[in-house]
């Protein structure tokens, strides 16, 4: 058995535009909704169905508020969002390391 | 922009059983249908549909045999395969060294 395992990849996070959007919540502390749909090159609406799989889960947090009366959608990763992605790099790095 | 990024993530190559495929063979020269079943933990029709898709875009050769009149399915990773592959495993090495 090879030791990297599909089983350990969390589907949740192993889709793309979720991994996306998690790796770059890695990074930055916090991202809002215009600048995730820019860098990761997808449409409204298919952001909003990825965000809302993330936020289902537990994994982000999804604050909305009114900045100049232009609606603000600022999206964080949850200490829970942290230990499963961080457990995901650790499955993926497996493959990674066999490559 | 973040290092990684999904636009370079191979779609065929990341969905997770068609993921756990391209490991196995990037270390085992070949393998046979049962041996990838039993391995991926999926059923016969779903490992039947992820081997036709590597297929199609020649990332795998399919070779169908009888030994002692027993039907022998053997998959091995062609040329391109292990290119495309090479180049997917430094997409998802950039996130893992972000990470």
């Amino acid at each position: 058995m090879a030791a990297f395992d599909i089983g350990k990849l969390d589907d949740v996070i192993h889709g793309r535009v979720r991994l996306g959007i998690m790796a770059y919540l890695a990074d930055a502390e916090a991202a809002d909704f215009t600048e995730l749909k820019a860098l990761l090159e997808v449409t409204q609406g298919n952001l909003s169905v990825h965000l809302r799989k993330l936020e289902e889960v537990g994994y982000i947090s999804i604050d909305k508020s009114f900045v100049d009366r232009k609606p603000l959608t600022r999206v964080r990763m949850t200490p829970a969002g942290r230990k499963a992605f961080a457990a995901y790099l650790e499955a993926i790095a497996k493959l990674v390391g066999d490559g």
